[in-house]
């Protein structure tokens, strides 16, 4: 027991070997509270439950540790976290994760593990997701908690200046293979969206999301450069949408004239 | 018809007024197809559909106008609606909304609306997310359908530089005393969040989400500021979450040095 609170957060829930490797790291460097939800909640994105009633369930999964799970969304999750389970009391750091495969580039818009933390950053938490590129259960984070560990203490110790949400990723290599951390920016690349359509036993047409991961962004000063390189990325984090860019060149929209009649 | 091809989506279903309204003005401008969730989807973030499949159901509720139910999100809708309705055919442009409520500041974040939008624009495709500043089932759309037809207009002949998404809230007030449009930036304001507390009548606890929306951004170039002084405001909005002005200030941690032993 250190004298820092941490909040540990996913989206895959209780029993992801993810959550557990985050979980070793966090607890030697203070006082853990777990909380995740009870279904998996990949591409969950920044959900919240709206139209129901969320349920909270203490789990005895973490020996010593105290453990909820919540039936709602990771943002849910940690909404519920704050508010209700720790009632307000400081948070030093939340950390969500680790997450089974990549949440760089355009990955962090679309990722329950990333929105969880966008979350606390919200309520004013410095927070950090991770994520290993490798989608299997049984991924070795070994090498991912050599690195995962001297981050969360930089950012306890000095916290995360100017932005209170990093998104980290961590590439598939053994520890000697990992060439060190790079801070950039998040690629502008996207999925490519294909459907695989089939027809139910009632002869009804369903179909399947499937896609493919496109990066033409080639630049050497983002997390796919990084990752691709055999680097850590770390992309300091935001909420603001606002492409300010724009806002000049749309200011001709101001002058629009209403239609006489609709 | 005309020579437009325009896809219209929202979050909160077929039978919303708010959509209904959309579809009137932009059925004026193009030639539309409608794409809409099955069941109500606030607040659903940019979640998407993994571990489900996804049902399309052709459905009669616009005269003379094809229209989809989908079984998925928003973002679901309008995957669904490029690659699978419309084969990826040119859309030239998106529209979704409009929504019962406000998406300005934040809410951008939590907003199904905005996040259909956002999934278009990602697929190249100019996108406006509308939303009016009225909860209301049985809102006046009027003064809305005003200021949405030229700028559905303006961006389908001028595209929308440098961004392909824009964000436009407009106030609950008559016509006449709307001032006009201004193009500006998204308020940093969050929600307070808040659980009322109940049991169940097998004893157990549940929880409700509510909040309070909390600004204290209060320059004159925010959303918020044009809509609490009667103006629509218009936010030019991306998917680059990226906080470019902390990169340098974290390079720190390109330094970190691994413990011996986890």
């Amino acid at each position: 027991m250190g004298p820092y609170r941490i909040l540990v957060t996913n989206d895959d829930g209780m029993a992801a070997p993810g959550l557990r490797a985050l979980v070793e790291v966090a607890r030697q460097l203070g006082e853990v509270v777990v909380v995740a939800p009870d279904s998996p909640q990949s591409g969950q994105g920044h959900a919240i439950t709206i139209s129901d009633p969320l349920r909270l369930n203490k789990v005895e999964v973490f020996e010593g540790l105290e453990a909820y799970e919540c039936s709602g969304t990771p943002v849910d999750c940690v909404k519920l976290a704050k508010h209700v389970i720790l009632k307000n009391q400081v948070i030093d750091l939340c950390v969500s994760g680790i997450n089974h495969g990549s949440n760089a580039s355009i990955n962090i818009i679309y990722s329950g593990t990333l929105s969880a933390a966008m979350e606390a950053s919200l309520e004013g938490i410095n927070s950090i997701g991770f994520s290993l590129l490798d989608y299997s259960w049984d991924a070795d984070f070994r090498a991912a908690q050599h690195y995962i560990r001297p981050l969360m203490e930089h950012v306890l110790q000095n916290g995360v200046s100017e932005c209170q949400l990093l998104n980290v990723n961590i590439p598939r290599l053994p520890l000697e293979k990992i060439k060190g951390v790079r801070v950039c920016r998040q690629a502008d690349a996207r999925w490519k969206e294909n459907f695989v359509e089939a027809t139910d036993p009632r002869g009804q047409k369903y179909y399947w999301l499937t896609g493919e991961f496109i990066n033409e962004d080639l630049e050497d000063d983002t997390d796919i450069w990084a990752l691709g390189n055999g680097y850590v990325s770390v992309v300091p984090s935001g909420h603001d949408l606002t492409n300010y860019r724009a806002i000049p060149t749309l200011k001709t929209l101001e002058q629009i004239s209403l239609p006489q009649k609709i």
